[in-house]
């Protein structure tokens, strides 16, 4: 028997994004494929580490330190207190269990293995339902130019702690990074495509980077909603206001609109903005108000559903709506 | 001004070696450097661990499990059970301040730093006042042939329990396995050379096997003094007694001191074994009798301090014996 239910594809970041795929996995009726971003992968004492991905599968396991949003819970630092000891770095906090995961996906990449299949392996090996896709098996690195100049975004986001300003962007390897097969079927084949209340300059932006990906979002049948990151010109986690601001974009729920007016056909924003509904609208998307902020798991289903719900389904489909 | 202590090199395996170790590296009128063995070292999930120059250097480090006499004190296995829930086998036991050092190692060596640098470099940083030296940079590894055919050491070793019986040993890589500088000078200059009461067979022979440290040890002008790893038929610790046994050589001081007989000046054995002095001097070997079960510190220091003082050193060097 077919599957009948709805299928959804989200695009997500880190915490925000993995905020908004519990919801999402929470829903009995709906299918659910993340497409995560890989662009603040780096390398840390010749293992591979993927935080934007690990968060949400770590999220969707149930084993994500809940209090930080992001790493394990239940964790200790021995390994890294060793790296320590012998000189290295140790700014980017990897904690035991998390470096059974990056000695895992580094062996495995080492023996060429692609490394979306990988991150589908590990949330299998998890519990995880819902998919995991990566936009791209190749390196796609962001870059963030500061006063001192260029340095990787976990350089800017860990060791800097988001404190320089932010004056260029750039995602390294882009030009030549393939989107993935699995992700381009599940843009193909969605029923509505949600874009998470993540840094849409580091988190989504990444994402559309990949060749063929924009494409085959602007090709896709499905409806596409953005959920706005910020409320009351605020991002609720992360550096996205501040960026937004110093990149020249309106850090308010209307800047992210015009961010993804050619991209999205509606956006989610807080009750707290609907006073730019109007404004929201003239861009040509349809603006939908609700409370968006998720600090609890209710609130995460909540608006979840509630998305869903308001999708413009395609009348095939609209059961699910 | 020029360092007046009496050079001592010691040939040294896992754990009796380091027991040995221990003990020459408490007598402060001593300047130690250790050859190690490196011929149980195997790649595991991608990580290069070295398990007998482990041990030494934890011992040294006092960071040992005193319990087991290998691995690290205050250890917990984190990563390890990560790496079980991802399907990988786990029979080898490495804890997660271990998988630091394992980590350290693997970078280096993929970024190309000779293995007896790294080794060296993780004795400093771990405050090891002798010094620990390699006897080869190359990969020697260590194999076991059992009824179901050949495996590798830690195969044997831990994976297997030493259950099955041996029925060969092999050394590969030995004939491309050229020796360090570091070691072939140490044991130039040497006052005193002993060879620590490890498994002939699978410590010490492997350090034998390397190019050029056979020939460096018959041209040394120091004494060469073995310690018998084996006290009246039976091995303090490991499958040393019953692998000389399943390949034909006699299990006992005796077996011991012969298969040295062309090495060594001198053996010191057990007063358990005083019964086989006569049959040792037959072979040409000088034979000392002592207690030399090692259960504890003392023990350590004072057979350390009775081989050294037994030693014939060179005229020139008595005043350390």
């Amino acid at each position: 028997m077919a599957d009948e239910r709805c299928k959804v594809v989200l695009l997500a970041g880190g915490v925000g994004g993995a905020k908004m795929a519990e919801g999402l996995d929470g829903l009995d009726d709906i299918d659910l494929a993340i497409i995560g971003n890989v662009a603040d992968d780096a390398e840390f004492h010749g293992l591979w580490v993927s935080p934007d991905i690990d968060t949400v599968t770590y999220t969707l396991a149930e084993r994500i330190d809940r209090k930080q949003g992001w790493g394990v819970a239940d964790e200790s630092h021995r390994a890294l207190s060793v790296l320590a000891e012998l000189g290295k770095d140790a700014w980017m906090s990897l904690g035991d269990r998390d470096f059974g995961l990056h000695i895992y996906r580094t062996e495995r990449i080492r023996n060429g293995d692609r490394r979306s299949e990988i991150a589908a392996d590990v949330a299998k090996a998890f519990g995880v339902k819902s998919r995991i896709l990566l936009p791209t098996d190749d390196i796609l690195q962001t870059q963030i130019k500061t006063d001192p100049g260029w340095m990787s975004f976990q350089e800017y986001f860990v060791r800097e702690a988001c404190r320089p300003d932010v004056q260029d962007i750039r995602f390294e390897g882009a030009e030549k990074a393939q989107a993935t097969p699995e992700a381009l079927a599940a843009i193909a084949e969605a029923d509505l495509i949600v874009i998470a209340p993540s840094n849409p300059l580091v988190s989504i932006a990444p994402i559309l980077s990949v060749i063929g990906m924009k494409q085959a979002l602007q090709a896709a049948a499905a409806p596409k909603i953005a959920v706005s990151p910020i409320i009351a010109g605020k991002v609720v986690k992360g550096p996205a206001d501040r960026m937004m601001a110093s990149l020249g974009l309106e850090a308010t729920a209307l800047g992210v609109a015009r961010h993804y007016a050619d991209l999205a056909d509606a956006i989610v924003i807080d009750r707290q903005d609907a006073a730019l509904e109007a404004s929201v609208e003239a861009l040509g998307l349809r603006c939908i108000v609700d409370d968006i902020l998720m600090k609890n798991r209710e609130d995460k289903l909540r608006l979840a559903r509630f998305v869903v719900d308001c999708a413009a389904l395609p009348a095939s489909r609209r059961a699910c709506a």
